[in-house]
């Protein structure tokens, strides 16, 4: 069975939208990684509408089988919080009228999940993600790569056995011994949490 | 001319919609009046789609001609304010699908628009509506009078010589208003970076 998952680091400025695949026993796969821009000086509900129209089209093409999203707390970035939770709202809304649940973590399981430490910076979550899905370069901006972190820490939740089968490994060390392995250099490495 | 003005009080638990009518020279009727509720047991996307079917039917039957919702401030409430502002998300993308403009008020605004006093409590403001509109008793629960209180916040704001011939928008904001309108055609399409 392949989980197909949309992952969403919500913004009105730049939301980020980021899609992997992740088959029993196999590696994760990127599908797709992007940013919706919507300019500042526009009207709130036409940002949000660009957004929420931008969302619907990237569920139409790709059919993602689960959505995980940023869980939004009141207590961080007061300036910005409020449109971040607005955009959450579409985000929410679009899922639900697919039928799609949506899984809402937080910024620092999404790093433990990702990179073993949460309290990990966001080059090297991008690092990370990067090694993950064998790219040869970080995704940018921040928001696609956390996008794609985000997507992957729900991915990995949902699969009872982990990838690899069932070992008393979490699936993020799988991952950076994987990566270990195969002998990539990483400009940041992630520290793993023991 | 006269203006529909549909009036949202966000919330998940209670959702407050009014829904007033104000005609140049005219006292100010009610067309509607309720509340919509989710079950505080349902996951998240499945409270904020009830929400978003009510509002396209409650817009589909009485076509406003404009959305006046509440802000909300982090600052306030911390314990409710997302979800607040989650619902508030989906009453903006409902009224940007119906090419509607949607006016923000704070809640003091509003108290002062209503009662003249800014810091009014519940039943004062329920009080006041009730007379406004020539009603038996005050609208309930306080939900629903403060979605009217908010339209009619707006209808008075909105229209330039509203009831008692005063008017709160300048000529600067109308002329910025009416090029708004007809800027919106020219918008670039939005893009998907990668």
């Amino acid at each position: 069975m392949t989980v197909r998952v949309l992952g969403v680091d919500p913004g009105l400025t730049r939301c980020g939208v980021g899609i992997i695949d992740l088959a029993q026993g196999r590696a994760a796969t990127l599908v797709e990684v992007g940013v919706i821009r919507t300019p500042p000086d526009l009207a709130l509900e036409r940002r949000l509408l660009i957004i929420g129209e931008q969302l619907d089209a990237i569920m139409n093409e790709f059919s993602p089988s689960a959505v995980a999203l940023e869980r939004v707390f009141a207590q961080h970035n007061l300036r910005t919080v409020m449109g971040t939770a607005q955009v959450s709202g579409v985000v929410l809304l679009a899922a639900a009228r697919r039928g799609l649940a949506v899984g809402l973590h937080t910024p620092s399981e999404v790093k433990a999940a990702v990179t073993g430490y949460g309290s990990a910076d966001k080059k090297q979550v991008a690092a990370m993600v990067a090694r993950i899905l064998r790219l040869d370069a970080p995704p940018e901006p921040a928001d696609a790569a956390d996008a794609l972190a985000l997507a992957l820490c729900h991915a990995w939740r949902g699969i009872p056995s982990g990838i690899g089968g069932a070992t008393s490994t979490t699936p993020a060390q799988q991952a950076w011994r994987a990566a270990e392995r195969s002998g990539r250099k990483s400009e940041a490495a992630p520290r793993l949490d023991t």
